[in-house]
């Protein structure tokens, strides 16, 4: 953690500049979740006995053993057995525990329990562990509390801390500088290799993590950056100027969180600068913040391609989550009440083939499956990047032709069923040439819909699978019974 | 890359031993895809003019022309670039690259397209190729290859390279094992501090990338592990075995790649080491190869959930995109078809009560999108381990809570529209209830069938969507027209 950090940030002076060091997560090789010696530790599996110990020492009030048995723990592990701990005593465990290993628990938990926390644990204690938080996360945090209580909490930070704090909550959420932190090390281009490793010293003597060592110029504009490696390598009277690279992959403040995964992924980089319009280095987005951006989108996708509401998975009681869904249920189920009123609207058709109605279902789900996975593929697509903006006149087409070969083939095998089911030739003509018509349809809506919304600049993936389907189904059944009317009514003269 | 490294694998001798170094991916600060000093680069957004000159190059044959401007440009973007290119000058280009240079753009290749770049190459220029290439990569790369083809790149390999490449290759794909390079630095423990910073400079000479500095025994069991960062700070005579952290998050060698991405996500680590039952250090996984694993992975989740082919995506043809798609669409269409069939199993009832017909989309529709959000619900809830082993019974549990509510509300709700629309009395109690029904069975299978899966070991995803709610409409239908059947006859006298 970067805590009792010293900041140098003093305008033109030479020497290092201190946008910070630290941000403990990330580079910490982590204590195993299990106490044995250097035993491969298998992640938290070989991890329970300390788990009970802890419990006990909490509910009996030992704060000392408990705090000794905690000093063992990994934050992470120490994180979900807190979360799983009744309010009261986790509010107990976290008041006896020091303030750095405190912050990095909290780091770990949901943002609702964090602000739980912080309200029971005490104006004194809540600002000592709020210090030793990473900026990025107090910001996060703070921007989910009312505003008075946001306040309240950001007085009690030392100033500087407090100035970036403050600067990080300007910037949305899901961009760069919502997901950025201020805890970099960035130094002066006129330093030389030995200066600059004795600056890291200084600058940052309980920071675990040195992702990139970032070169700037007096005007803390981006120059180079270095590797830790790199610094080592060199001789000791090198300037850094000479040894850094100067061509640096960087990100705008407002990029999308997405676009700023992609680009990390991309360049396989363990942290990317975000600088603003006149190169000078505001943060820097770490891995670990882009392993959970990916994960959070992951869901994101599935939960929205279902239709499932976010929040559900974390809701807690039946209740809440019946609650969450059941809008959208109802919504399609309007749609699908359209679907009937469709059907009802061929009444006469119906009552003179009543064999039409067995393949309702069918033309359907077909229809569905085939939009469904045009869709998953579009909105999969863009979310990796392998559509990029400007290939969507491309994309389409070869969907369209896809489409186009999937009709035919859906086509021909349904009427094959339906008359080896049937033995009905005018039905079985009927089914497949509305299977033909859907498909093509679907495959067209479940592209289209997507690239549009991209095109817009919307996520794609509120495009859900079952509103599209529902879509089908409306015009799906519509094509159905205007082609049946119309071959069989001509068939029957 | 850890080409021409030294390795220095002796037995019990002090000093270091040499599972490697290296692994330039990972830890560099990647240049910018633009070819401007320093300049905030915004991903490669602003990298186009050399595009075409490099394009020119190829295509006129200036050999040297295009390898000077190829410098300037990032691997991933060169990577991009030569997948656009015509097979023919994408083996040119690659053949006048320096090898390190072909090697990291071979890296970022597709499967198919590496071998076949090595196809081309020529065998001497493959192994200078492969040779640079990190060991992992080259595993995976000959996995895909014909036994034979594989066999002979790899006696184009250096012993010790094809020794590590032979080990890895034992190993499945997506297992920690299958994901690990060999690529990593391991020091003795009788090292002190400034010799293990000596034995870095020997060891990795031109290594980017060192995540961590692990600490190993004379039988080369992990001892411990240092970032770079504590090494540098501790007084030069300090034994390292004195500041190493002793205890390590450590994975199996067959631990699924999944899993492996959470410990990693969840410990916020750069690197994680994988040993063996003996505690000796086999490999690590790095982070930048987790980030890959996640999005592989949520690709997986959804392509499953939604019934689209794993490889449709990377097919180029529409001809094979269709060729793909059809069978699951087929599969599917099979189902319905007993639908259809179950429905003329009621022909009686439906020539009576012939408005059933119009509320057979509406019913399907609605338990197909309770079971996919309780499908996405539980496969993602087990993808981010939100769900853990053993917590089964708990989450069927609240989920028929959630699906009894649903079933409630959607009863109601379906039977008060359709009174409204129809005006028909027994045909809204009728759907009612069979709606109420449908919504029970549809979240118990939606959530049963992923922790099912689970259970037996077999990834939840396989329970893809469509293939469930095609199951229910299958029960759906049968449920829906034995209400039908039960009410309206009972209620008709």
């Amino acid at each position: 953690m970067a805590g009792g950090m010293e900041r140098e940030r003093t305008g033109g002076s030479p020497g290092p500049v201190g946008p910070g060091a630290g941000g403990a997560r990330g580079d910490e090789p982590a204590p195993a979740g299990s106490g044995s010696e250097a035993a491969p530790a298998h992640g938290a599996a070989a991890a329970k006995g300390w788990e009970e110990q802890l419990a006990r020492a909490v509910a009996a009030g030992e704060a000392e053993a408990a705090v000794r048995l905690a000093a063992e723990v990994h934050p992470a592990d120490l994180a979900e057995f807190v979360l799983k701990m009744p309010a009261e005593a986790r509010s107990r465990l976290l008041a006896w525990l020091p303030p750095e290993q405190a912050a990095q628990v909290v780091e770990e938990l949901p943002a609702a329990v964090q602000s739980e926390v912080l309200a029971v644990l005490g104006r004194r204690r809540a600002g000592a562990v709020l210090e030793e938080m990473s900026s990025d996360e107090v910001a996060d945090l703070l921007g989910e509390l009312p505003p008075q209580r946001a306040v309240d909490l950001l007085g009690l930070l030392q100033e500087d801390e407090a100035a970036d704090v403050r600067s990080l909550l300007a910037y949305l959420d899901d961009t760069a500088g919502g997901l950025m932190t201020t805890e970099f090390v960035a130094l002066q281009d006129d330093l030389t290799a030995a200066e600059a490793i004795d600056a890291l010293r200084r600058l940052a003597p309980d920071a675990e993590t040195i992702y990139y060592v970032y070169v700037v110029d007096r005007e803390e504009r981006l120059q180079g950056v270095l590797s830790l490696r790199e610094l080592i390598v060199a001789p000791p009277e090198t300037p850094i100027r000479q040894i850094m690279r100067t061509r640096v992959v960087t990100v705008p403040p407002d990029m999308d969180q997405e676009e700023v995964a992609r680009v990390v992924a991309k360049y396989d980089l363990l942290a990317v600068p975000v600088v603003d319009g006149a190169g000078r280095i505001l943060g820097i987005v770490t891995v670990d913040d882009v392993v959970d951006v990916l994960e959070e989108e992951a869901s994101e996708d599935i939960y929205r391609l279902t239709a499932t509401p976010h929040g559900v998975a974390a809701a807690g009681s039946p209740w809440l989550r019946a609650r969450l869904r059941l809008p959208w249920l109802v919504g399609l189920l309007l749609g699908e009440l359209v679907v009937a009123k469709v059907i009802q609207g061929f009444e006469g058709t119906l009552e003179r083939v009543a064999q039409l109605a067995y393949f309702i279902p069918l033309l359907a789900a077909t229809a569905g499956n085939v939009g469904t996975q045009s869709l998953a593929t579009a909105v999969r697509g863009l979310a990796t990047g392998e559509i990029a903006r400007g290939q969507a006149p491309r994309v389409l087409l070869r969907e369209l032709q896809v489409g186009l070969l999937l009709a035919v083939a859906l086509a021909a095998t349904s009427a094959v069923l339906v008359y080896a089911v049937l033995g009905d030739g005018p039905v079985a003509v009927t089914v497949g040439v509305a299977m033909g018509v859907n498909t093509l349809v679907a495959a067209a809506i479940g592209v289209l819909v997507p690239l549009a919304l991209h095109w817009l600049r919307v996520d794609p993936a509120v495009a859900s699978g079952p509103f599209v389907t529902t879509t089908l189904d409306v015009v799906g059944t519509l094509v159905y019974f205007l082609t049946a009317t119309w071959l069989l009514f001509r068939a029957a003269g």
